[in-house]
């Protein structure tokens, strides 16, 4: 019998560090159910002390999610982990994860501490965190710039002050397979009490090398991966969860470990993520990539047709790819609505949000044939379950384009309840639209990013627009959906702003490298 | 002293075979001139007997590029490597790169010979290939689901006959590290003389493994990799070449190769085979992607900057990662525009040519105060070096839309020389004018796919779009760019009608299971 291995997803909390990628409280909500609805064992929802609202969305998916561990990160600090410890009371079942920096660099220069203090520190945090919940993690920040009999000792000490899990990072995404699963091997050879917990692993992939990391660690006795759904992360992100899964799975004859993941959810797991973020996936990207299963595309392959069995290796269906479902139509109702917003994970909570939400559903109707499931999931994206600050609103917007003429673009905006309209020339109608914008707005901010996805397939598809505005140091992502790209873009570009208007502070999430 | 590690990349011959990816003749010499200032050792170009279209790609590129070894794959058939033979004959340095299936199930059904068969076959294309050039590759088709006796077997033969590259491709992405640098370990022990070839290797990414297990059978003793720029390929793509690059060269304390890549020239080769196929590149994809280099994106990160050399294993600038650089502006005249086109890869063959050239650029001067490099490769995309068969051609462009009202858009056509009209509505202003272009052309096309990179920064950025058609099994990529996003995916749409129109047929790349 195969061992069990831990799927510990951190989309909510490392992933979250990708520029621009900050979530809602409710949009972690909506990616935590897909996550219990994939049996994912344990889900990072956020840092509870980096802020307020980090705090909420920890709570908040703590309070929706019943059959996966909620965890919180959590400095090796009395009054960070009471804050975790807070956030995660109203789980099933919490998980605290604390962690402190065991590199001579780092202890010196970072916590101005001794070797000694660290390790005192790591066996209070320890002792902190026990009050609240049983299930402790550890993690040795830049553990591979570390010293291993130093980290021995560390590891030693926590695993006695009652640690569940002990998690080895390798934060820079320096190491390479070979050598990784030989300092796993050697932790959990040389570290009394080792088979009384579980090693976990955390790798970034700046080599590309996150997957094969952790699977080399996975096959000398590491039995939790921390990683993110679609490699979300820092610069080149984490390791990515579904290939993780699908390697384990694939190849059973190797890997001595099982998860308990339906792989099912997989796709619409990672479409979620990529929405809510406004991080695309590449095509190319193995198991989520639009060709990742080539025999889907279309295309007329004679010769794999023939024998298609003894090709493939994974099944499309088995990680959720599946023609888009076609759920509601022009005459669905209420009801209908609200039913299939629940097997989507978004919860209505009041009369007026479902009656907003049923309108915009019957303007997209309107418009648009067929409904998919993933129109739904934009639609949601917008504004209606989306309680930010709303300074700005669009009201009209008026576009004309001609092939040797300036384009031009009119522009109504709510702004805090006042209707404002301005013009503008532009060197396409988008641009147009953007100065119009700001020359009501006046933000200033500067535009990093400006991406269009196409949601389903047809002309008539909905484009969902993400644009990256940067303003102060601070950058914030907005999202945008409609059949019109220029509304679309319009939509993402007030999102962007009212995001960097509602003027939520976090912690420098950077300053955490684990 | 280290080994060099022979970078040998396909993305002209694999990666062209994702869906839609097809490049035509000047693409390709486009895309090959890049590799050649980036030094790759070895530039496969096609499949010279696929197609007459195939054939003159491969003999473009070997008359382009000096410095680079041109190679083309030819089957182990007499026909098939005279093909590729005369495709390399420009070559400063031409290899010819044979295969045949070693497998039980692709020699009893696919190729119908017996095991004593392939082995006379193989030797015999080895002998027809060296007519040609001293540089002949064999790669063992399906190697991973082959005999390991018969392998040893086979290999002896070909090396015997004069093979000087031995290639062991993971064609399904089945492999795991550990398992193919044994298979890899155990083939350079057993076969006779096997320290008279070069060790290859060719790994799928489906797993997400292919570098690691590049990079694992390099630390056996593989000496050349086949890598595509982005990890471009089929399905979930090949190993990546900057990957395995920036891998070798960032750990060179643990790998015993170097390679003779400039990185320097990592992230524009990334750039313009992106624009060229249209495939994007996801921000959290390693060394390539947007986010790559986190400290690169504008945010204020304290922490890190205090000690900015400690935590970056790499350097943004030693891939490539430059600000963008500006280099004409709307007094610049004809002869800088030749010269800096000449300098990103581009040459303009006819006055005519570059009178062409020299008016787009001059009508994008206009629209957008800043002119990069990208914004030139975007021009030269279109069509001004395209020489397909141009069917269709826009002459002009109306659109309207206004929340509220159902948009429209107004296209003048040439069809063939003959000026043609039509109008249509949409669900937006981009359905609106596919439809109206659908009007006239009435290919009865299915829309696959339709994405928009902004190529700079800034709202006066230019678009690019992909359009994805079908047709009949056929699928083809049009590009269009332009500062109206609209105008850009009219450009595209009409650049996809005119490949499928084109009507260029090459045998079934999928039947290369390599």
């Amino acid at each position: 019998m195969s061992d069990r291995l831990v799927i510990f997803d951190t989309t909510l909390r490392d992933g979250e560090q990708s520029p621009g990628a900050s979530m809602t409280r409710d949009e972690k909500v909506r990616i935590a159910r897909q996550l219990e609805k994939m049996r994912v064992d344990v889900i990072e929802a956020g840092f509870a002390a980096a802020s307020n609202g980090d705090f909420e969305s920890v709570r908040a998916v703590a309070e929706a999610v019943r059959d996966s561990t909620i965890c919180s990160l959590a400095r090796a600090s009395e009054k960070d982990i009471a804050r975790a410890g807070e956030a995660i009371r109203p789980a099933n079942a919490g998980r605290i994860h604390t962690f402190i920096a065991t590199s001579p660099i780092h202890m010196e220069k970072k916590l101005r501490m001794t070797p000694d203090q660290v390790v005192e520190q790591a066996v209070r945090a320890i002792g902190w965190a026990r009050q609240y919940t049983d299930d402790v993690e550890f993690s040795a920040e830049d553990a591979g710039r570390s010293e291993i009999d130093y980290l021995c000792r560390v590891f030693e000490a926590v695993i006695k002050a009652g640690a569940k899990t002990i998690n080895v990072p390798d934060t820079v995404g320096y190491n390479t397979p070979e050598q990784f699963s030989g300092l796993i091997r050697q932790l959990i050879e040389r570290v009394p009490n080792s088979d009384q917990v579980v090693w976990s692993v955390h790798c970034h992939n700046d080599l590309g090398l996150a997957v094969a990391n952790s699977l080399a660690a996975v096959m000398v006795g590491a039995r939790q991966v921390e990683c993110t759904v679609n490699g979300l992360g820092e610069r080149a992100g984490n390791a990515s969860m579904e290939e993780v899964v699908m390697a384990v799975r694939t190849r059973a004859d190797i890997f001595p470990v099982t998860t308990h993941i339906d792989t099912t959810q997989i796709v619409p797991a990672s479409k979620l993520v990529s929405q809510i973020t406004g991080y695309p996936v590449q095509p190319n990207k193995a198991i989520v990539g639009a060709n990742a299963f080539a025999h889907e595309s279309g295309i007329h392959q004679d010769g794999v047709l023939k024998h298609r069995e003894t090709y493939e290796i994974m099944r499309a269906e088995d990680v959720g790819w599946t023609t888009n479902r076609l759920t509601l139509g022009k005459l669905s109702g209420r009801n209908a609505l609200r039913a299939r917003l629940l097997e989507l994970g978004v919860v209505i909570e009041s009369e007026e949000q479902l009656n907003a939400a049923f309108a915009r559903f019957k303007d997209l109707a309107d418009k648009k044939q067929e409904i998919f499931d993933e129109d739904l999931q934009a639609l949601m994206s917008d504004e209606v379950v989306t309680p930010e600050v709303e300074l700005y609103k669009l009201l009209s917007l008026r576009v004309s384009s001609e092939t040797g003429e300036v384009p031009h673009a009119g522009i109504t905006l709510s702004v805090s309840g006042q209707e404002q309209r301005a013009d503008a020339n532009g060197s396409g109608p988008v641009d147009g639209a953007f100065k119009a914008i700001e020359s009501i707005a006046q933000s200033g901010a500067q535009l990093l990013l400006y991406s269009v996805n196409a949601i389903t397939g047809g002309t008539d598809a909905q484009g969902e627009v993400t644009v990256r505005l940067a303003k102060d140091g601070r950058v914030v992502n907005g999202q945008g959906a409609d059949t019109d790209i220029i509304v679309a873009s319009a939509k993402a570009y007030i999102n962007a702003l009212n995001r960097l208007a509602s003027g939520r502070m976090r912690a420098d999430p950077q300053g955490t490298m684990v």
